[in-house]
């Protein structure tokens, strides 16, 4: 017994230099996105490769793997029930899909993903799909042959691809919950495209200088419970919010003077990120029991303090005399019920990243559809075009008019997420049923919001979802934490509730 | 002898993968100085030791050793004139100082000089040298052992410190250029302080604001040649230069409001070690011939374009327009003499930090002399203030008031930092010898810069200096370039010149 401890103790040694190890490439990420000067690119690919190399070597040690061999009986940590279990079952599903991979694919893959990037830019750029197509229809190749190298209990080759991001998942319980959520959002998008309330978005483009848009950017990250103490706020061409470690998390976001929305609910979404992060136990850093639990998980926060309190009425309620303060020759003038519609404009639009809160799920369930059938192999990749605007068509009542703005927009694929987008959706509807149970344990938030009180929340997240770091996958913790499965009916009574509201349905 | 290449082709890889995983400590580094949230210290901490044991277990690893035996023989790296030959050397240097160091002398190393900080802050605040005075023997005897176990050429201890910052450099040779060096200083000072010429210095002290300040700093440190394509400037507390690789150096400093001096001579002094880090080649990063030759070497950079260049009367004519349109408020009335000489302005002081280009020389001797001492064993840490105090008095003319501007003013000695100092001044002497060789190669070097023209000198540097990188160290450096060996005369011929037209001597 204590020999059996003395292993786990030392996995846990190394699990934690490895973690140390990452999260030095980390800081060299964030600085890359944050401070590099030009010339220094070729350089920080070099440092990036190191560090990525040598946390690859040691993830995939013999020793590593001895020690997830002495332990792999659940009784030498104490049963199933541990912590201790928890951190032994996640480092081996890491470890073992890490040494499934065959070296060469993964070379491949790296050297695909990498050399597509500037195909990806350029078929953009010049509205052509043909000049991508090729990159894409071998990165799909290879992403088929990672999930037969990986496998899934399901058989589902797709299934072996979420695994990455949303541990515990499968396409079939995913869709089981989209096949509603989608039908009752087009009822919902038809009806407010019916509705004769007009939202006045100009007076989010007026003049919003950008030192005070970053002023009360950091003031309401700081309200809903952000630490500067323990992070920063920076700028980046492409937002992200970056977890280095214990007492350093670090958000991006961008500032454009003719828009508020961007930077202030940009701030708050990666703010929510933050918090999760700045929520997670330090002494675990580098265990599953110290790491986020999922993708879904993540963006659950982030979206949750993005729009189910950034966005609510409540919110404005307390904090719209701040902005009209912040910016008096902007919104001086405004009233608070034009300002709340304008930030909750709901349309139907080309790009998913600038969606509205309703409409967003529906670019999702597009992308999802599209790659399980690319990977299932029902799908030609040279066929996206086409499937890509008949579907979108069918869900938005409207037709890109060329590919830049219809299936070339996302980086994701020819970065090799697949498997990455359902997430997204899973974020905002773990968001809603999350809240919905914050609500029965704590009482009415939004009475809460309205008097400036969001530390109820926060600390509510913190016991319930953040503390558990990621012994529960996303699956399972959802039922702990609302004593249900996950379920897309909160996050449309919401939306309902709320958009009817807003549009008078 | 293809086998011996390809040693040496595997050393060539070897080391500057050592260097690319070092410079990812240099990105924590700075990152640390300019950006770390309070709460990270700890987690940062961690970091760098890991990067450290990392570097240190390569730097030190028997392939390397056996690598370094194979190359030995000059011969099988095509002689003692190859560059090749140059980098087996510095590399068998730094492989041969490390290894013969016990680890648990490194050990006690960095646990003395890491905890005495604390103290040493205590003591300097208090005035109480005896809070730091263990600490320091501590340090002091450790120092001597290290030096024991790193052995010298000439059998002396502070020889052994010394290689650390100025290979190849020793205390007699500095000796012998300093002693003449001082005596015609303190004749300087005395007759600057018995001339009737005053300076104002009130007007360094008014109102320039920081955004206006890094402006000009910006532009001034672009005129004299550093790209900032390839570099940055953000602000440290403590300012630095930072050379992370080809293509990425960062500059620091600190602005004052109302002290224009410390953020733009600071900026350039910074610039010019950036200009040199930019100025090595690319290609060698990681070997000698592509890393700085010696700390001063590197500060005959920085103080070349600080003083000689920076604080030149010529600089000053075809900048000072330039300033006075930044500072309207400040300088639109001030006469360029008046500026001129309040930037030259030079008085004793007690601290070498804020020193002018005369006196600042006077507070390394008397530093070198007592370190000296120290490691000699022929002075006693209890003695340090009334030596200090004596000898500040006999070069300066005035007393410390207390030990926080006396002995307890700098880091260095806490830190370890023994034979460090010497350089400072090494850099002042290398910087006027560099100087008048390239005026006696291009011509007028003050009449170009008074047109802004500031390409000539920089392109000679690029040339002369910063090309061989550390394929020469610094004394044979010194005699390829000006023909002669080091010496003060240069110094001194500047130095009086300079200041006897401001003082009118």
């Amino acid at each position: 017994m204590s020999e059996k401890t003395s292993t786990y103790e030392n996995l846990v040694t190394e699990l934690k230099e490895l973690a140390l190890l990452r999260s030095c490439g980390a800081v060299l990420g964030w600085d890359e996105q944050t401070n590099l000067p030009p010339h220094g690119a070729e350089h920080r690919a070099n440092q990036l490769a190191m560090i990525s190399g040598l946390s690859h070597e040691r993830g995939t040690s013999s020793e590593l793997g001895e020690m997830l061999n002495e332990l792999s009986d659940p009784s030498t940590v104490g049963g199933e029930e541990t912590v201790a279990f928890a951190n032994v079952r996640d480092a081996r599903r890491a470890y073992d899909r890490t040494v499934k991979l065959p070296k060469k694919l993964v070379e491949e893959l790296t050297r695909a993903t990498t050399l597509s990037q500037h195909a990806w830019v350029e078929s953009r750029k010049k509205k052509d799909f043909s000049l991508f197509q090729p990159w894409l229809e071998k990165i799909i190749n290879l992403k088929r042959e990672e999930a037969d190298a990986l496998g899934s209990k399901t058989g589902v080759k797709y299934d072996a691809l979420i695994e990455d991001y949303e541990p515990g998942a499968t396409a079939a319980q995913i869709q089981e919950v989209f096949t509603p959520l989608r039908e009752s959002l087009v009822q919902l998008v038809t009806a407010i495209q019916a509705s004769e309330t007009q939202t006045d978005i100009s007076i989010l483009e007026r003049l919003y200088p950008t030192a005070a848009q970053k002023e009360l950017s950091v003031e309401a990250a700081s309200m809903i419970g952000f630490d500067f103490n323990a992070g920063r706020l920076d700028i980046a061409a492409h937002p992200f919010c970056s977890g280095i470690g214990p007492g350093d998390c670090r958000l991006t976001t961008r500032y454009d003077e003719h828009h508020f929305p961007g930077a202030f609910f940009g701030t708050l979404h990666e703010a929510g990120h933050g918090i999760y992060e700045q929520g997670l136990k330090d002494d675990d850093f580098g265990l599953a029991t110290g790491e986020a639990c999922s993708l879904g998980i993540h963006e659950s926060q982030s979206r949750m303090w993005e729009n189910l309190v950034g966005r609510s009425r409540a919110f404005w309620e307390f904090f719209y005399a701040k902005a009209q303060q912040t910016f008096p020759n902007a919104i001086g003038d405004v009233h608070i019920d034009d300002f709340y519609s304008a930030v909750n404009d709901v349309r139907p639009s080309w790009i998913r990243v600038e969606a509205d809160e309703v409409t967003y799920n529906l670019h999702i369930m597009l992308r999802f559809e599209l790659e399980q059938a690319l990977i299932g192999g029902e799908l030609d990749v040279a066929d996206i075009p086409g499937v890509w605007n008949e579907k979108f068509t069918e869900y938005f009542g409207i037709t890109p008019t060329d590919d830049s703005i219809g299936c070339l927009q996302d980086v994701h694929w020819g970065a090799g997420l697949i498997g990455y987008f359902p997430t997204y959706s899973l974020g905002n509807m773990y968001a809603s049923q999350f809240f919905e149970k914050a609500e029965e344990d704590l009482g009415d938030l939004n009475a809460m919001f309205a008097q400036g009180e969001f530390m109820p929340l926060k600390e509510w997240l913190n016991k319930n979802i953040h503390k558990h770091g990621r012994h529960y996958y996303a699956p399972e913790l959802v039922e702990i934490v609302t004593g249900k499965p996950l379920s897309a009916e909160p996050l449309l009574k919401h939306l309902n509730e709320k958009f009817g509201a807003v549009y008078g349905l």
